[in-house]
């Protein structure tokens, strides 16, 4: 009950400060999934009939009358936080925590769509060069880089606890930016494929290794000096923190089953970690960051995006994300 | 089965870099508090017959054939944490959190003695003119220093959960670094006025005010910029959780009765929160820290240490410290 | 010929961003002295007739039709440094270097005048208890702020060089945030009296006491941890690279007649110091931790405004600024 | 008058705290180059009869009564940096810049030698694996990370001025870091071609090129985010601070011939700009962050060090260093 392709009118008038754009991009998050299988979550938010979908990219085809930064035929992508712009964090560069946020595609009319109108204040312009399939993903990289730029990687070895799409695309980034040794825990057998072919120095398999061991071999009996939780598992939780060296950085950006129970003692205080809690991405320090990376290559999305679908194949790009056998999914809209 | 005052001989010969003090001033801590109550923590870490204690300072009266930066004669206190100074903890500036740790008077011999000998690596200098008392006190200070600096207090709202002793050091690090408003939550009266006494803007029961509320009111709805967990109560830090902006930071000092249970995605991964577990002090940036503040007066510690005893007394502190009616009690050794 | 009292049309229509202020109080910078004197730089820079002036506060009386975050009545300031909102550096946090900046009252209709238009992206809302005086000079408080934050001083030995109008409330911030000893150095016999009232703990004429040799007995032969360049003056500069110990921290606000010439290698390089060049006030993380400092009234703000004069009396401001006996000068608009 | 080759004795007795070294590689430096000058700079400095030389490995074949840490068999490198580890900077993470600092090879007895004499404090355990030419050389490639570091540079653009050994080193520092694009300006040919091999993104002939319009037109009219100094060339400098974008940071590690002239206001106070002097490495975060990069083959210095020469070729190792046509040399002292 969750999702169906429908034809809709399009918004009629734009606001002084909207934008249309023809999506040629966009990609599927795991938010979308939750709306999908209109679980409790969904059910609590979304107030449908609505056009759903965040991750996108396409072209400007109509500014509202105070628009100053885009222009008709701008190759553009969006932040998916609609900040309010005046609010104690936005003024203070946290905007991506607005106290007054709005969702594109969960509280707004979003992306899956041939039309779309979005804000001016989350629009980013794009290098015209960048190929639609990255282009579509750059929020979700955004997340990845964020999660690892927090955790101050250059130099340092990490654990990566989960190899899901931001995973994989964390195992990149934290590559692309010094990390060594990295190393992956992920049960998901197509999983750790992926994060070996993306760059993982060592991928463990939790359930069948001592992983905390394996991590203390590797270091050298010290532990690791970050990690990353992108799992949301409890028992990945536990083992950062244990795997960590004191001192250590953890970057939580994995979104748990419920409330978690933590020595705290033990594996937070007396061991003098850093734990950040990772939401969305610095808007938009982390895309300029995005755009550096893709820019000049520094990261490749072609091993991360799997597949590239037509609209009418939606359906089958939700099959696949339900299995867990893929990277990225984008969904074309244009040829 | 605690501890008792008794004469024991003082160790015969000193090693290279070891230095033999004559004690002046000690002042006792909750971990002696755990010492004296022979507790589970206790019995497991203790090997007596031992001397106990470790805040102290004192005069040099002898050095080993090595020590070089400290003379007789020379007014010192000593940092707790006894560092190896070879690990990687140690040669990256975290000796506070070495990975060959002993800790003074808990595993080695203390400083609740007329003699103590002490590794120079941990003594520290004073300042001549630096009062006995205060003196003895620098590395609780240190943990209230460290804590406060953690959180980057200065010209912002602070929550600081917990007013003893270190809790209300806190309060005057905070305000001494430029912190405000100062909020405090605490339940026992003496400590309430303790916060009030030096300098808390706002001093709140949790039991009789809803101190969530509270804490939004002072705000404006916004929520504080910092906090300081200092009290180890569980409630206190679900409060300081929830009463925290996004993007907050919290500083974790306090030590729980055991495990946590949190709403990590609500509390901290949404949230954008940061979370530093602190342990000891920073050897010896904290160290200058304090000395900057008590040598310039911006700290005033006689506020804060309620009792100073002669050695003949050490039970009444004891006592004192039991029924929480204290700030700091600080032993004379010497006239 | 540079500035004279005239009778002025208000102007007429609003932009939907734009405010409508009835200006309470204004006060007189150093740019309006340039501008005064019509120097090279004034001729260069300012299109006349205008009206000049950007230190200011006042009551919203009309706002344009997008406006969304302040209402008619509202007590206000204004930031100076008018953002285009869409670069690069407005995109990072960085507004107050905008690639597109205009200033208030030298690119733009300033503030002396009893109506001035302001658009809402500067516009600041007041604590309606802040004194009037107090809230116009929120902008050159503002740079103080920004200078001693950069060098990050609580618990540091500091140099300040020069004692103008934003070097003495420079002192009552670094004491505010915890430096201490606070070092002033300055010539002008008023502005030293103003240091030592304001809180510094050393007051030093460089031209009768050897400076650098005074520093080095405060400070034990070690140097400063850290140092504001707030005069302008190039031995003042070299005063403070040479005062600094190794690793040390230097923040220039000061502007200088010309070019300057250092020795790098001695005075920087080898020496491991870093050097933060001071523009504006961060937007608008500055203007909370002022809008903290003064509601909390952790600075006082009485001691450094020597002068509120009325509207009549504007010439007798620029004469007192002329001869620099003064601190801040507040021009009041309104009973 | 600089150098010979001689037959000397060995030091016959090992202090407490001292290790004998067998040497197996050593590479030449600049600071070499102005002894084998005898220069003004070495006959201030140095004092004859001795053996210089400072970047090194070896093999543990001796050790002083109380060293811990390393033990015979051990293949060892040296920080050059000696640190008396009682001053200040020495007890607050600043060892790098002691204030009673003693050079390896400059102030005591160097490392041109079969047998070399190194207190233990310096002395750095090497992988097993590492080759003994990279072993020898990452002193200086520690000068490279600890400066690019400080200008902090994943996913931003950056300058570098000067393709010199290290210079080339932070071309590929920077590169495994996520700098990009990485643009370098040099002059000499060899320098150029080893630069593009290393890396570098562009590379600007600043004398056949208008260097700033190039860095402009590669950064969209924005200038670089970030820049390194390595050449120790006032042009260089003033094309560096002129083409960073606001708020943009430089490392200075290059040395100057003598003072440079700032237009200080434009270059760097109104600019917002961060400006970090950078001598020799932190000890030892800079050198745990080499380990990580070399272990993990995240550098590669096989295209940087271009020669390895037998002890007896040694004259011909200045020779090449002399003009300029060289990378990294090393001497290997053993088979």
């Amino acid at each position: 009950m969750g999702l169906s392709l429908e034809k809709i009118p399009i918004q009629e008038r734009l606001g002084p400060h909207e934008v249309r754009i023809q999506v040629t991009g966009a990609s599927i998050c795991g938010t979308d999934m939750h709306i999908y299988h209109w679980d409790r979550w969904a059910q609590g938010r979304i107030r449908p009939p609505m056009t759903v979908g965040h991750e996108m990219c396409g072209t400007v085809i109509e500014t509202g009358s105070l628009v100053q930064h885009v222009h008709v035929g701008d190759f553009v992508s969006a932040e998916t936080h609609i900040p309010c712009g005046h609010c104690r964090l936005c003024k203070t560069g946290k905007m991506h925590v607005c106290a007054n946020m709005k969702i594109l595609g969960v509280d707004t009319e979003g992306v899956f769509a041939e039309y779309a109108t979005i804000p001016e204040i989350v629009l980013w312009k794009n290098d015209t060069a960048l190929p639609v399939h990255w282009a579509s993903v750059q929020e979700p990289l955004g997340n990845a880089v964020y999660t690892v730029m927090a955790a101050n990687v250059p130099g340092k070895s990490l654990l990566i606890c989960g190899a899901g799409p931001i995973g994989v695309m964390s195992v990149q980034v934290a590559r692309a930016l010094g990390a060594g040794p990295i190393i992956v825990t992920e049960v998901n057998p197509f999983r750790m494929e992926m994060a070996k072919a993306n760059g993982a120095d060592y991928v463990i398999h939790p359930g069948e290794t001592n992983a905390r061991e394996a991590i203390m071999d590797i270091t050298r009996g010290e532990g690791v000096e970050a990690a990353l939780e992108m799992s949301g598992n409890e028992g990945a939780l536990h083992l950062a923190l244990d795997a960590l060296i004191p001192s250590g950085v953890l970057s939580l950006l994995g979104i748990f089953p419920g409330a978690v129970t933590l020595q705290i003692n033990e594996m937070v205080v007396l061991k003098n970690l850093t734990l950040f809690g990772i939401a969305g991405r610095k808007m938009f320090e982390t895309w300029y960051v995005v755009q550096s990376l893709l820019n000049n290559r520094r990261v490749n999305l072609d091993s991360i995006i799997t597949h590239v679908l037509p609209l009418a194949q939606w359906q089958k790009g939700f099959d696949l994300m339900e299995r867990g056998e893929c990277g990225k999914i984008v969904i074309k809209l244009q040829e």
